[in-house]
């Protein structure tokens, strides 16, 4: 099964997230059997990110979105790790700073856009500025609802530059997020994750949910499209977003640069120099 | 005379360079004439200044083009240096560097944009990714022309965050520039601005001017104009640029924000203090 087709939104329609499966998990009957696609993914992942670095030829931009403990730090770990620390980065965004507010929404994230030859994760991104920022009022709507044209302009204006835009939104069931909730409750390691602010935000669920649609419909594009990743199953998120993006790379037919230098005569250099020595 | 309507390049309208009267000096007959208008206009931009800083709610940024000699610098000292340095920068820039080069051409630029409050101002810009970049043709045409448009939407998008921004293109001749040139070759201060590039620049004159013509008329927007300078004269040049800004800031109606504490209670505080010490 190509996930890319099945879990994209075709730009100019619009989704009903109700009408999603959050706990799809396409043709495996459990985490079992995906183990061995979802390694050879991520094996692939390092090989091909190598490639994108050395290249330098592409850039890729990975946006993780979703509701409280639906997993964007998860994958992260178990996805993002695969590619060599050195030319990818992930970035957190949060509440803004004092200064950050004093700038245009998109004056924070553009300076984490990744340059030829890197891949740049956002844990969270521009996108916040379309979500909490509406559900709870944070500017009139005269001033989001402008955004998403922006947004995509901006996106439109990175992908000019040979940056590939990968965009996740995960997707899990309310049980779910009450479930991983409990889970963190029970685990010493997890309890810091906490807040109170986490339990206050499902009350406005419907409102996210509504805001994630509009999201969804307006943002995404030719050059930049959403994906919806069905994540109550956090093995299958895992496994769908590294197909994506070991898909994505591979469409790019990435190949190494040519040496520079001639290695025949670097060869025939040093082996006269260690013949000298002898 | 209102030097707005009079310098401004009317969206939509193409201008024909050649028709432009570089040493136009308005109503004033010589710079003599002129003192006491420039010296009022830096006051009250000094003045306006600290209003916005204080204020927080508005933007200004300052974009500066213009053939080298055609007095970048000299605006910058003359007009600028009367804001308050806190809250105010100036930023050049020149060649890319390598990292600057692996992004998109808005990514070096963006960090610089003024907050709410702040004065920036941009020493050639990213409109030089559509003029030295388009007369030595660094990238493709198909690169280059999307830039208008790019370029457009990021200025918008800066002005929807209350930025407002005033492209000013200092005009000179080459009869102007050559003879700038001379005096520099004749000033042990200025000897160190000279370099051989300057005077190679002059053999693509034509193309410049074609350059910055299309620049002209494809980004002078209604929220983001173009004005031309005529900077023959640099003390007229000094007079147009300081009108302007003040104008603009005018129009702001700018105001102090009201005090947040009681100050009728911190004076009574402070007597009682000072009478209990007696």
């Amino acid at each position: 099964m190509d996930l890319r087709t099945k879990l994209i939104v075709k730009p100019g329609t619009r989704l009903k997230l109700k009408d999603v499966d959050a706990g799809f998990h396409g043709d495996y009957a459990s985490s079992e059997h995906a183990k061995d696609d979802l390694a050879r993914n991520v094996a692939r992942l390092a090989e091909l990110q190598q490639k994108l670095y050395g290249e330098k030829k592409h850039a890729l931009l990975v946006v993780l979105q979703g509701i409280d403990a639906a997993g964007k730090d998860g994958t992260c770990w178990h996805v993002m790790a695969a590619m060599n620390p050195q030319g990818t980065s992930v970035k957190g965004f949060k509440q803004p700073t004092a200064e950050e507010a004093r700038h245009d929404f998109l004056w924070r994230v553009h300076p984490f856009a990744p340059g030829l030859g890197e891949v740049a994760v956002f844990n969270r991104s521009h996108y916040e500025d379309v979500l909490v920022v509406r559900v709870h009022d944070l500017v009139p709507k005269a001033v989001w609802s402008q955004r998403y044209q922006l947004i995509n302009d901006f996106e439109k204006m990175m992908t000019l530059h040979n940056v590939t835009i990968l965009k996740f939104f995960l997707y899990i069931t309310p049980e779910e997020q009450l479930e991983r909730f409990r889970q963190r409750l029970d685990d010493p390691a997890r309890q810091w994750k906490i807040s109170e602010a986490d339990y206050k935000e499902r009350a406005f669920w419907d409102q996210y949910i509504e805001a994630y649609e509009d999201m969804l419909e307006k943002c995404s594009t030719a050059h930049a499209p959403w994906y919806v990743i069905p994540s109550n199953h956090k093995w299958f998120r895992n496994l769908a977003v590294s197909h994506i993006i070991e898909k994505t790379l591979d469409d790019m037919k990435l190949a190494l640069p040519a040496p520079t230098v001639d290695l025949e005569q670097i060869r025939r250099d040093y082996h006269q120099a260690a013949a000298t020595k002898v």
